[in-house]
């Protein structure tokens, strides 16, 4: 197959011979090929300014990300029988690591579908496309999901923030099967149901999923405080797994209502929930004296832009302080976080401080990140966003 | 009780106050209190140039390290009781994690016992001593360790290399119960057995152990090469967990007798071994077109020293390419690495360069650490030292 060529400017083939797979709209050599000669969602070959052939890749004039590798080989476009391989090839990692179908099925970029995601619960298959190029495949990406596992149900889920600078309209459409109201999940052995309508996101977060799983070797016989629960992910799990006591807190009544319902789905009587801001919540919890021996913290990303890093890094050493403050002499911090802006090393520093400052000896027991059915890449630093730190903390011990 | 005030110049105190708890002989005021007042092992209060106090510390004069913090409490000492405390505290940790007593129990500086190791492999007990200070409490550690646990065994392998640095001698000492030849070592429902004598360290690498618990979820079935296998932690993990076929590369003659005596130990005849260097044993297995599902690389410290930065991140990519290149067009390359100097991000860089090197698609699928039983101190960068990637490499996919 021939396609059009996207020249890129000198040098800025550097970042995707890296591993990237984005082109920004800066790095277009718009004189030799102008953005406005595509159209959104098409297919065009990529070069460089010395005319060497990168791949091939979707293009969207529209959008500040231009351009979204396809493959590194100039004659490889996106195709119905390409994307049935890909999701195969995603497929067929997820089969062999998780023996139950939950999961996410495609992890965007780093599956090679720059502009899908695809998270399976079961019988029902929930897809979300935020990109033109994606959006162009939306018949074959349904079919492919019905070949490779036979589903009940599919959702396209396509109402994410992203879809309106690819100049996408937002929708949810049930592609196939009777429509869903609520979606169920298998996590670690635990079940939940969560609404899919009013959900954040695909309806379910699997990406702390080996996390939660970690955290059931602490709790057994523990008082156990779960910050910005949402449905209960890690809370319920820490009550399946034998928490004597354990409170949610989260400032969505919907969310509230689920982990009532979830802790009722697992016939688990231990617990509690408290509805409000986290951060309020804390100090009042803090103030009535009130200690856990283990608490998590998951906030949702408290960095959402470069420009927010220094409040935002503020935040997070206000909250990891309130948490180890509202822990028993010897309690366990779980401290998560989404940030994509927030390195590893940073939050453990944070940590470090907040330790420092109110004299716990701090021991980080284990750094937890995102699951594998959530794979980065090196190379594209945007794939990499989930952090838990497993700390213990001693009072009066050094 | 009143200790001799070491006093730190103007400045000093930062790294202190911020969570280390090592002093450099350097760091030291020597005008105000000459370090050749101390004897090697005595205890001191340590206070900043403006008097004030930062707790106590072992001092050693002949030492680069030359102070060894006891405590932030100028009052507090060590003493058998304090010792007790903190190797209590120590094993209350390792008692919730893991259900055997197979595990390290004490990890040095991240258990607040700066100079300690104990690694407790069923009934008996394996202490490491590697400075004057502790030296000094080398009776009540023994005492310590018979109160809270009542071992068969206890052994002083006082033979690290950091000892001649402290001024001490090389010794192995059995401080309690019968000689012991060989260790017996249960990890991930796996058995072993290993040298005591000739042994590397105390003899078992504890520190992977969660990540060897993790691999066994990518082998079964599979073909699995384990280079720098010493006596086969990995190899056997991965044999005993269903791989096809393992072959372990170690140099050592003694190590692979080891492989092979572990293997039958578990009943295991999976297992071959290849007798070699590394780097040669890979290549000759690249001419031979030999393909593995599975490939783990858990060398030795390639960057020994700060100077040894470049070189050691040279052999890491060659060998990680070496790696690579062995697996099947699906394959899973595990790369550890235990250098302290080889940062996380660093080794993911690498990986990154190796694999667009040959053209892999590669996916991180997790990035592991240090096990619990060797936690790490925020602020104390020594005590993180270890990483192991797990990467799925795809030949032809993108």
């Amino acid at each position: 197959m021939k396609f059009p060529v996207l020249y890129l400017r000198k040098g800025a083939e550097r970042r995707i011979k890296a591993g990237h797979l984005w082109v920004y709209s800066n790095e277009v050599d718009t004189r030799r090929s102008p953005l406005t000669d595509f159209e959104a969602g098409s297919q065009a070959e990529l070069r460089s300014a010395s005319d060497h052939p990168l791949g091939t890749l979707f293009v969207n004039p529209h959008a500040l990300i231009c351009g979204r590798l396809i493959s590194r080989d100039p004659a490889h476009g996106m195709t119905p029988q390409r994307l049935t391989q890909r999701l195969e090839a995603a497929l067929s990692m997820r089969q062999r690591l998780f023996p139950e179908p939950f999961y996410r099925w495609v992890f965007g970029d780093s599956d090679g579908l720059s502009g899908l995601v695809v998270d399976r619960f079961g019988d029902t298959v929930v897809v979300q496309i935020s990109t033109a190029g994606m959006e162009s495949m939306k018949d074959a990406i349904v079919r492919a999901i019905q070949r490779l596992v036979q589903p009940l149900a599919i959702v396209l889920k396509n109402d994410g923030k992203m879809r309106s600078v690819e100049g996408l309209e937002s929708y949810i459409e049930q592609a196939h099967g009777p429509e869903q109201q609520t979606l169920s999940v298998i996590e670690n052995g635990v079940r939940f149901e969560v609404p899919l309508a009013g959900g954040q996101k695909t309806g379910w977060f699997y990406d702390h999923r080996m996390n939660r799983q970690r955290l059931q070797s602490y709790v057994a016989g523990k008082r156990v405080l779960d910050v910005f629960s949402y449905v209960g992910g890690w809370g319920i799990q820490a009550a399946a797994a034998g928490a004597s006591a354990v409170i949610c807190i989260d400032s969505s009544p919907l969310a509230i209502e689920a982990v009532h319902h979830n802790a009722g789905l697992n016939g688990l009587d231990t617990v509690e929930t408290l509805e409000g801001d986290a951060f309020d919540a804390l100090k009042a919890l803090t103030a009535e004296k009130e200690k856990f021996d283990v608490v998590v913290l998951d906030p949702p990303a408290l960095i959402p832009r470069r420009r927010d890093q220094k409040a935002g890094e503020q935040a997070y050493a206000r909250l990891n302080q309130l948490g180890l403050r509202l822990l028993a002499r010897d309690g366990v911090l779980v401290s998560a976080s989404c940030s994509m802006h927030l390195s590893q090393d940073r939050l453990v520093d944070i940590i470090r401080g907040s330790g420092r400052k109110i004299d716990r000896f701090v021991q980080l027991l284990e750094q937890g990140h995102q699951a594998p059915d959530h794979p980065t890449i090196p190379g594209i630093p945007e794939t990499d966003y989930i952090k838990a730190c497993f700390v213990r903390s001693l009072t009066g011990f050094f």
